[in-house]
């Protein structure tokens, strides 16, 4: 019997040339596994048939989009994860569950080789290999527009040569990755980085300087969890679909920006992720009233190896792990509401309140009702710029420096 | 001969009724020093002569903008300081520099008391006195606010009973304290942190939602300096002033935040820093150009301990001056420009270009002229994620967790 | 009924003394609690006598001496916990456990005040307050030698005036305090940092230059607890005793240091903590065998601002709290044998292994076996090196620096 | 004309046998060079002849030890330089040296290729290569052990074959690289990571176990540098051969370990290092002494990411000259003496003094003359341990947690 190939199938063009391509190369039986992470677009009934179509043995639409929501992309949420203070991760978060289906569907079928579309220069490719390593060594890994070294033209000229029932006509200017958390957009006048965007790129996302009337949401945390939008109790994925929907009406969530890849190099990249940032900004702002400084402080490292650890593939590593045991426990008191306007391409937090709030009044109140005692500030600030007061003095002492 | 106290003078009520409040009660005179650092508001000279009038023995007002902008504020662009990630230090910043000109007037009169006006629950009496203890440590301080427990109806009613020249009724309800880099307002009704603020609030920025035209600038920096905007030469002090107008009337830098004061409270805050967001934006676009990852991801950590250090007070201190030495290293190919959209409240990059950028057009395009080599990934990705997949299979051998 | 001041009580001079003192000062009744955290010395049942012919109305000696062991010490080893490198934390981790019995006594006996006898200079005041703080606000504190400003010399007059029953003749030149995980000497020669110390200021730990036989220990850990010594089962507070005999025998685990204390001095200190310096170790090794290389890393950070924690008196932090969840989450797979060498003050690992071992001999040895690819290592080192060789590249380009 | 090839040179069998080889495989010219970073061993002329008689066209002898010494044995010593808090970067610090001596010999001797002996499993491929591309990314780069899969078994034969001038009968058990700075080992038996190592392996130290007398030395810094030991002046160079004498004969500096390699593996290693752990050990203490608590804190983290870099090849890396610039200002008082026991294996700090010592006796004291004002520690208390009561307070209000 031959080998099978479990292989991650998106409908599109490279993924769809794979499977009579692999076949031939490898001698192998195709399963195609299309995992919805809420990427929209294309029906993915007819996604599947197309596989079939183009010559898989089996294919498979699982549909993930809760599990991507509860398990991904609320942790990122808990985490605030922002690599390089901005990008909320849209594909990397993806990659990993992904990985875990691809497993899954070669355990079902027998599977034992798992065949992604990532190239050799991007960090997707790394998500997919690190992350099935680590599930699931047995398992060989090819990667055609890698390892074959596959170019857009050499597709599209062998999908005509094969008759293929793809339409290459229709092909995008951009090259696109999109999910439940955010959208991808790559292309190539963006590859010189004094381009700006143009408004053609966006979808998730309205042009933020059309002028409209602002929307303003509540949404309620529960333990760093979104629980709740203006009352109404949601799901993970309710909360994400329909805050990708409000806040991405009012423009609220574009990025561009130049980013370290993994591999080694600088790319440009444009983003879309309403929802996303619109979670992320109420969150942090929840953190700001529930969470003691000490910690707050420490989390934002913590926050930022977490990204970076997602980014660079490692979601299945043991750091990653603790870090997420270091949030849980962070989170515990993150439990409240937080107004968010949303409006001309911003989300703007106007207000909070919260059972777990650490801010007092009348700690803080200037007016009547002061329980603050000022009485101890000289003490607190004599000792605390002790150190300093010391090492300046030894300094001068010492002539300059 | 009596003492001579050293008053930070603002014009306003409290140091106002300071002068012969202290002259009173210490038996000492009093020299007022009001230090312009781009607060605007009334001219200097008038300020000056209300002191004389309120009994000063000696008043003066030293031009400190040019210093402020090129030794405060840009050490502050080139180390991204943003405290919780949003707040760019417009009070912390000014103080260490009032602190050397109180120290210089108190050394230039016979001084051997210093005064400010702050109260015992606030981070400025911090940070005038673990800088005065540093620079000046034979100084005794005296604050009339927190060591006489002054309230501001017990100055009202004080300034009245003396006729002292300081128009009570035209007292405002914010508390604001402002200079070149920001404006900070405090007021009872934000005190409860549920409620939103008011466009009243705003001195420095135009209502975002207004429809307006957007702006475009570009920002040259060198070293992390910007050194021009549009291709105009200007100093640190022009370059701030001409974006807190430009980026101001687009609306953009205001916050509202709950902070996490070094006394150990949570307060309210709302600030305008139109000029610093644009620049800060500005130059965290460039930098993710031209600096190296690791370099880029330490740096992060370096940046969040640098803001955290001047909001605690700790200006003068060894590690801010050591931090200081490493950011200086970190910004030497920090040069090239940068164009920024300024509209309905954003300030958004749209273009980047840069001799020094690590940006490789070959390395990152997908096109023609592709210069990675695709065959270095595998290696790579295997070594890569080898102590995870030998983790994870670890794990999975003794039996789960 | 008049008010009841609940005691820490040691036995010693400046405790005793304040039975009396604090009757009559406040008017007030006085608990003596005696915690034991194996300090060794006096029986507890003198202990508890003394308090009560000084005048205690109730006295309670708790034996803690397990719950030490178990809930401060053991954490301690997880955290590899050396204040500055070095310390193990001797007093800082027994004193938030005082503090739990001192609030469980207060509750027992109607308390409303406590009473500790630290000064104003040292960290314990802090540790003893900022735990009360946080677990009794409502009690009230006085501290004798600190708000008292009792001195020595002022204790001793006022025992002899009173005939309190303490031998105030058998005075020590040593300030020492000493528990079940160590011990910390200060003295007055000790005071200048050139002088060295003398043999006879040790207690817990031989000479290490004296010619003896090696001692070799075996310690099995689970889950980052010592859980056998040479193959016999052993509670946390067994391991410690024995360690501590073992290892003391071979002089291991003498410090001699100059230390920041939170107050913001330097002060000079001499400790002994053979059993912690001989668990430490081996935890350690077990961790470079068992942990994976990035969690080893990030931990060494956590590991460090742990100890910054506990010995700054924030135990009961949330920040402590949530890093508490990472170390537990690290430890998970620390499990196996360490087997040291004991001699000449040195605690020297030579040998471990583990089921959850990370060490692969097939990757590691150069010999037969090798199962390790070279031909990944290319790829490999050229996509590591590949951002520092575009950044030199590029300085070396724009003409040096 | 044919190309060259510079090969860096040890005088063993590996690279002895590479010459004729690498001459052949390539239809290149050898040049070898030997770099002197204090190895000690054969005499440097010697091995230049032997070069010479395998066919190389051109050998070089350089001396590097002085450079070593000051330019990379320094910098580590005032970063504390311990990799996983205990090796001090024995073959990682001559690894950059020797490539800017290839590199320059590359272009003397119109060189296009360079070559090593290193493995494709080790760590020192890594230094190599990242830091030639860094410095020369013209040159390529062979390494035949690991490209061209050479064993050791491949080498005898081939030198016996070739009748090449190397004594393949004495060859060792043990595979060894050393330095001025130190002496790792590797061998068969230790790669049992439960065995012990045995006294044989070692070279630099004697038998800590034996009695001797102790040996006693004043070490003089300034500015972090070694610069006189008990008294006399000496180069930094040395300063590390006396004091690997003279600790060494005490048997300190003995490591044994188990390491995580940059390729993802852990691996044994036994070092010998007395001159690095008796700087090193002396450093740390002054500095406890001369940098300010909050710098210092900092600093180890510091410390600890400049071990990692410089362990992973990335010496040349702009984060790692950023991390310089920090320690070399924090270093800038880091001036006085520190006394040293050496006996028994251990390095043992017995006295510091210094101009710039941040210890004061007037503060520290408990005797006659304490200047500390003990009144200012309760508002110090109060207000540091305020967010954690209130954090506390809040948890508790809610019910536990």
């Amino acid at each position: 019997m031959s080998e099978r190939v479990v292989l991650a199938y998106s409908g599109g063009l490279d993924t769809s040339v794979a499977i009579p391509y692999l076949a031939e190369q490898i001698g192998a039986e195709i399963v195609a596994v299309a995992v919805d992470v809420g990427q929209g677009g294309e029906n993915l009934d007819v996604v599947r048939q197309r596989a079939l179509d183009c010559g898989a043995v089996e294919a498979e639409v699982v549909d993930a989009r809760d599990e991507f929501a509860a398990d991904y992309c609320l942790p990122a949420i808990r985490a605030n994860a922002l690599y390089m203070d901005r990008y909320p991760l849209v594909s990397a978060l993806s990659r990993p569950l992904i990985v875990t289906h691809l497993v899954a569907a070669a355990r079902r079928h027998g599977g034992t080789i798992v065949s992604h579309g990532c190239t050799g220069k991007g960090n997707d490719q790394v998500r997919f290999e690190v992350g099935l390593g680590a599930l699931a060594p047995d398992l060989k890994i090819v990667a055609p527009a890698r390892d074959f070294a596959w170019t857009r033209d050499r597709a599209i000229a062998y999908a005509e040569e094969r008759g293929l029932p793809i339409d290459v006509t229709r092909r995008s200017p951009y090259s696109v990755d999109q999910n439940l958390w955010g959208r991808a957009v790559e292309t190539g006048f963006l590859e010189d980085i004094w381009n700006g965007p143009v408004e053609d790129l966006y979808s998730y996302t309205a042009d933020p300087a059309e002028p409209r009337d602002a929307d303003e949401v509540v949404i309620t945390f529960d333990a760093g969890v979104p629980v709740a939008l203006d009352g109404e109790t949601v799901t993970p994925y309710q909360a994400i679909v329909e805050l990708n929907r409000r806040a991405g009406a009012q423009g609220v969530g574009r990025l561009d920006m130049v980013e370290d890849r993994l591999v080694g190099i600088k790319s440009r990249e444009v983003y879309e992720a309403p929802g996303a940032i619109a979670l992320i900004t109420a969150h942090q702002e929840l953190e700001a009233v529930t969470v003691e400084r000490d910690l707050a402080r420490f989390k934002r490292g913590v926050d930022q190896r977490w990204g970076e650890l997602v980014y660079d593939g490692l979601w299945f590593s043991p750091l990653k792990k603790a870090l997420d045991a270091f949030v849980d426990d962070a989170q515990q008191q993150v439990s409240g509401e937080v107004r968010l306007t949303l409006h001309g391409g911003r989300a703007v937090v106007t207000g909070r309140r919260s059972e777990a709030s650490l801010y007092d009044f009348g700690m803080a109140t200037y007016d009547t009702g002061d329980t603050f005692d000022q009485s101890l500030a000289r003490g607190f600030v004599q000792l605390w710029g002790l150190p300093s007061r010391m090492a300046v003095a030894r300094d001068a002492r010492l002539g300059g420096y």
